[in-house]
């Protein structure tokens, strides 16, 4: 049986001006790193760089080694402003290539919306030895070589791939996590929070202040992969907060 | 005077489990970008890190190191996942000290609310050499060292700390951009984007293609720092789409 507490790790690549000019706002990150979690893999490391050759090859090489899986979102698309695959094969050191069943997707989707132009033959272009991954969503598949996964920049269809690779990749056990609210400083409870995580081996607690409706509060989060030393955590840490003075409002604010 | 054609960038630092994990949507990375835009700074490389001190570190010293400025957001509360002041001044090989100023306003904003704890304090420390960063929002500041600019994680107070920043950085010219829309499969138009952004120096074209309505379009976005060659190259692809039978949606769909 495999290692239980072997830690299996993903890093991501979001590749894209749009989101390092202001103009688009992320949503592939919180989408993936939700996923992961499930699948038993933790994200460690995301980056974000510009449609820039350089940027993606360092960062691609740096990150795949690092870690079990690297995933890279964007740049996959028909247009000169797509260089993700070019620059993922350059970092893999391997040629560009048509793959067959890509063509054949493609030829088939837009057998009826025009025909497959060279622009979108663009689409069916690989890092030569890599395999596909199915998009349901649209004609152009996502591509998986080794452990890098290249998904689409649009959110839905990159969640379709997502689908199609569930349950497909190793993972350890999920993190769990729980949740509580107080409304309090988190400045007045710092010490009791710290030595709750102190006397709980396995758990990670993490806290998040905000304000709202006029007031200050904090929600609290315990992480563990262990169900019994999360619960004790979290019943031990709601039993401090009540009797310092502070409710807990089960499940967060 | 300095030369216009100078380009200034900043790379921005996430520390945070609660993004890593998907518990919570980033948005600083949109705000940032669009700030520092209008300063005449290009954001050019984004990094969200856990709250790892060696994950840290390893970010500060390579992104300080290859941009104008460097920010952080997130880890400078008074609790125990609140590593970023002690991680930087590991990165830069310098002490942690109290900034007499800083425990002078939190003791001033505590004063009514419970006095100023040993937890309050910690918001007062920072690697020894660093300037404060105003925060009209609460009472912890935010923090300069050099290049390196730490802001808070909670986009609001993040906000006004930007907001008492403005125009003490130095930049060039800001990115001005503009951008037109077309129901088009960006399939059917990449060789026409190449073009138009060929036939113009100095812009950039990015094309975001979208399904909406059940309908297939795309926004295109022209980026350039001159004025005159962004009108150019817009006017010049409008036309081109709209002799090619697609109209086109002035400020994009």
């Amino acid at each position: 049986m495999a290692d239980p507490t072997r830690i299996w790790t993903a890093a991501l690549i979001v590749i894209g001006d749009e989101i390092l000019s202001g103009r688009t706002q992320d949503k592939n990150v919180g989408q993936i790193a939700t996923w992961l979690n499930v699948q038993g893999i933790r994200l460690r490391e995301v980056r974000v760089v510009a449609d820039d050759s350089d940027a993606i090859i360092e960062s691609v090489n740096i990150l795949r080694a690092r870690n079990d899986y690297l995933f890279t979102t964007g740049g996959i698309g028909p247009t000169h402003d797509d260089i993700t695959v070019d620059a993922i094969a350059a970092a893999l050191g391997v040629a560009v290539e048509v793959h067959p069943q890509a063509r054949a997707m493609l030829a088939s989707y837009y057998e009826t919306r025009g025909g497959l132009t060279d622009a979108r033959l663009r689409m069916a272009r690989v890092p030569a030895g890599a395999s596909l991954i199915e998009n349901r969503m649209s004609g152009a598949p996502g591509i998986r070589h080794g452990n890098i996964f290249i998904m689409a920049g649009v959110p839905h269809i990159t969640a379709g791939m997502l689908d199609s690779l569930t349950g497909t990749l190793e993972g350890g056990l999920p993190v769990l996590s729980a949740t509580i609210g107080c409304w309090v400083a988190e400045s007045e409870i710092a010490d009791l929070l710290g030595a709750a995580e102190r006397a709980h081996d396995g758990c990670q607690i993490g806290s998040y202040p905000f304000f709202r409706e006029g007031r200050t509060g904090a929600n609290f989060v315990v992480r563990s992969t262990d169900a019994s030393a999360l619960d004790q955590c979290v019943a031990a840490l709601s039993a401090a907060l009540e009797q310092g003075g502070w409710p807990v409002v089960p499940d967060g604010i």
